[in-house]
């Protein structure tokens, strides 16, 4: 990966080893919670994923926008999808979040770019962006 | 109705008239974006409602939870379901929302109550709750 | 004063009153600061209570905006202005503003009532809602 | 216990009640973590209630500084350190939290209207406010 | 133009751009409103712009507040004026508005020696920003 | 000092100073009120620069978490102690909080670092950085 994703998931992975690393037990924990409420249940990954995505924009969160953006796509989400997400973004958060979404628009188009070459992960078996616990898989085992 | 759903309701209902009724049409305007954005197109409308959900929950507006927790109850969403989005609203929100969490749980327990009575609308023809502009089924037929 | 505008009234008196008299120096000092500048300067008074307005809907308090409801009015904001006001809310902070905007015209209406009956204080005398320190007139004296 | 706290109180119980009993594995997973990590450790419990305290305010969030004024009521701490705190909170928050405080006042003048009648717990045995899962004691013993 | 505001009329123009054109008839409307709100009625274009500087300061959105600035400084907001709305937003909105003051002062700045080289537009001809449509003047026609 | 912190350091102390050389009475004395407000007194002054890094990152502000993350060092907060926090910060304020303490493990870091090379202050002595008002000491005289 090269560009803006390949920045944020070094820096990401990185950091959360440094946080899980020093982190005590219950760091641990919330961490691993964190990707066990994203797997699918009743509701599937995609929509959990894109759920994840309006809460990252109206929270104005970059970071996590881009978080789940890799996601939403892993799981198949489309650009028609993605576009209808980001009018409920707007409606609810106002224009404020606008910023956010013109940042989320690069994106989307970065990974669209890495998608046509390959170089994303897709749907369940994403080697792109490895779990919230750094470790590809793990996610879905520890439930 | 009776309860606070009907005390929502009401005020919702009446209030929303003075502001239509006393806005610009900029207001109007946007009260029917706001409409226009959760019906179904490439997103289904249920999963919209459940974005609008999350959004309010982790914005933490308990009026927008009501409003948001009817509609998608009125499009077919489970128990299961709002349990599992719940999850994801206290993982992305925090602890600060578990007391609107609360009080959700409160108010589906009275959505389900009407439900069982056949006081609550279904699916497309929802009559319990009007559209956001104050007239049922306009939302639809707007855009 | 009756109803709400009254309560609200009452209790942000009383309990000012406890803040200010248990609080310390440095308290008192924010609740000072806190009145002068929303003092006439290079902007009117009625463009920062307008401003204020805008900050307490947009970060969602309602006593806030009670609070610069009354003072607008107080300078004589019009209803038009309040309208257009809120419209810069509602498209700032997007839809989850709407129920603040719908308690807001309630209480507007109050406001309107009691101004036709004499009951509220006009432009720089306004004696019914004292300062933020809780005594008429010394916000503009204590600069 | 009466008041506003008596149903503050049988409001948060009941409700968590519902929510850990229809609620799946996760939800009973980020209540206990939440519990636990008000536990002294590196820092004391009262320290960490006190941060608790803070982070409601800024977050503006009612029932949420309710049940940390009471617990860190329950560890000891004095009128002069919660104005100290109230400050940290209007400086940071801005006016926006001066509502809340006010709330907050009456709140604590109930708390300590209650500890005078022997009606609230003290320290580690309290037991006038259940622990976090509804239990007394038990965020104690699950770490 | 140079600097920091340059860039960000770069990426903002392109990106709006992106977002319009891919994006459907209800986000070109959310655009649309949302420029229409700004422009002078009851209220002058002025205060309107003033009244979003404070929103977007209080919400801590570093884009909204550069776009503000330009327009504030385009519809003639002097510096004592800049500079009294930052102390409505700094009592407000807390000290956690400081970061943000900071690069506005920054900003603002930057503003000023571009308007002294007469780089900046001024008052309802302003060139040197494009309408929130990306296309200058375009927001006064469509209402 | 090299690296974030010395561009955080010399970027802060810059526009402080063109805030305050500009600003008028009002925003010289937020400045001075929110440096009197964490010296020590009923609470000591590394539990209150403690509540500081809890409201900031609550509220998600990076400057504002580097501020205090510098203070929470000079007063000896240890590794123990800043990690007990960050749970207080994810569970509160949500998985929305993790990229906020990404950064501020790496700031941490860099603290240490500074310190082992003895660039940094050490409690009340600070040099490393100025206080609020731009001038070591001055917070401490001027209450």
């Amino acid at each position: 990966m090269a560009g803006k994703l390949a920045a944020f998931h070094e820096f990401r992975s990185r950091m959360n080893e440094k946080l899980l690393s020093k982190g005590n037990l219950q760091l641990k924990r919330f961490f691993n919670l964190d990707s066990q409420v994203y797997i699918g249940g009743a509701l599937s990954s995609q929509t959990k994923e894109l759920m994840g995505l309006v809460a990252s924009a109206v929270l104005r969160c970059d970071d996590c926008i881009t978080y789940h953006l890799i996601r939403c796509a892993e799981e198949g989400v489309t650009d028609a999808e993605f576009f209808e997400t980001f009018n409920v973004i707007l409606i609810g958060g106002g224009s404020i979040s606008i910023p956010h979404l013109r940042r989320a628009v690069e994106t989307l188009e970065e990974i669209r770019e890495k998608s046509a070459k390959g170089e994303m992960a897709k749907g369940r078996n994403r080697e792109g962006l490895k779990g919230r616990m750094g470790e590809t898989g793990k996610r879905r085992k520890e439930q």
